[in-house]
């Protein structure tokens, strides 16, 4: 039985997906619907989602191109075997592996003999030591947690807290682990907070990331931007382009026509 | 007679004031209106708008708020005599004083004998070293050159050139320049290119101006981001708020309502 007690069963509403989620922890959002339609994906990448938790985003991006290799990484074991499952369920064990580790341990110093990376691996995790090469991805993406830690409500449960606070990864973390990661030209597709858009400008530059396409995500089009979607590409020229907004909700509260279009299967427009 | 051969007399739409305008210099444009309305403007503020051409936007600013003292600064004479009488034409001579100088001058090596300063003084202008003081200023403005030198078509014509390319000042004189110019708690406020905008960002953070609302401009609903606006807090903490887009045109090529409201008097929603 792959679904068990305190799961349910969701519909991703694109080409039949369905993911296992549970009932108490943190469930994906909008976020993650947005970031996997926004990044550009070619056939046969090498992809690698950073925080992946219940493996939303390789479902969703395992649609958008043929051939791809996409790994899942996420810190939490019990999130890690539920998306493990979500991929059995799916039958798309061919294009994503799940596996278990941190992010933080996927930097430039994890090849000069980083000793947690050798104490994962002293553990076992032959899958994280594998997936931990230098240049190894053609794109790297990241749904991160937003809030810098002693900001906002904080949940008073644990799996939430870590979405949501960056407890467990920084955006530095993020982004020096992706930078490493991805291979010359390779791309870094994030979703964010507005209010963090200097601290990323300034991250993804310091670590060679440039950013060239970015969406502004407005909860109605009379609001402020609460989502920000950025992609940058390794060791390229500068030379930013901000497409139209995304508008998500029509001023009556239901969906715009962009989103209806997204969750009926098509593309983000 | 204030205006003279080979200009004209145009009407700016608001509180009844007058522009002079060169036939064939660079005319203002949508930009410096919407920057003049972007921009946090509060009773008493000691203002300078960087290379102000034709001054409009220390015409515009004087509409905003009571007790305004405005510098404009301008490289180009001809231009700086053109937009002294316009200020005159408008009978504006308390509120707003034309300052021909270099905003390259205008930075911290100023305060530490700086000899193009001193070069600029010693020739009379009184004005502007009066104008060049460190934290004189709680508003600094800028509607600055768009384009690095080599790139985009460059025009023949001298002062469109320059007004078009970072000839006289690179994004970097500009910043430096505004954060010498700010008392602690002052603002910048800079409309520009989206392609710049990681540039922009990093400018600002570098010289500790932490950036703190921004609105992307559109030429449609439907289209990329053609310009952006920028305001920024001298010794901040980090947090920035991303306004709901401009859209400047509707599709069958008219003004929007947001568009036609600032033409008409109106603030900029």
């Amino acid at each position: 039985m792959l679904v068990q007690a305190g799961e349910r069963l969701d519909d991703l509403q694109r080409n039949g997906l369905r993911i296992i989620q549970s009932e108490d922890a943190f469930c994906f959002s909008i976020d993650a619907v947005l970031l996997s339609h926004f990044a550009t994906v070619k056939n046969g990448d090498a992809v690698v989602d950073l925080g992946t938790g219940s493996g939303v985003i390789p479902l969703l991006l395992s649609t958008r191109a043929s051939s791809l290799k996409i790994t899942g990484l996420e810190l939490n074991e019990v999130a890690a075997d539920r998306a493990r499952r979500s991929v059995e369920i799916n039958a798309l064990e061919q294009c994503i592996t799940i596996v278990q580790g941190d992010l933080r341990e996927m930097s430039a110093s994890c090849a000069e003999g980083n000793p947690n990376l050798r104490a994962s691996c002293a553990k076992g995790n032959l899958n994280l030591r594998a997936s931990c090469a230098r240049g190894k991805y053609n794109l790297v993406l990241c749904n991160p947690p937003y809030l810098p830690q002693g900001i906002g409500a904080t949940s008073v449960q644990n799996t939430r807290r870590m979405a949501r606070h960056e407890i467990t990864a920084t955006l530095s973390d993020v982004v020096s682990a992706s930078a490493y990661l991805l291979s010359t030209g390779g791309r870094f597709a994030m979703v964010h907070r507005p209010f963090r858009l200097a601290d990323i400008m300034c991250a993804l530059r310091e670590h060679n990331l440039e950013p060239k396409r970015l969406r502004m995500v407005h909860p109605t089009a009379g609001s402020e931007a609460n989502m920000v979607l950025v992609e940058a590409i390794k060791d390229s020229k500068p030379a930013l382009r901000v497409g139209q907004p995304i508008f998500v909700h029509e001023n009556d509260g239901g969906y715009t026509a962009q989103i209806l279009e997204l969750y009926a299967g098509g593309a983000l427009r």
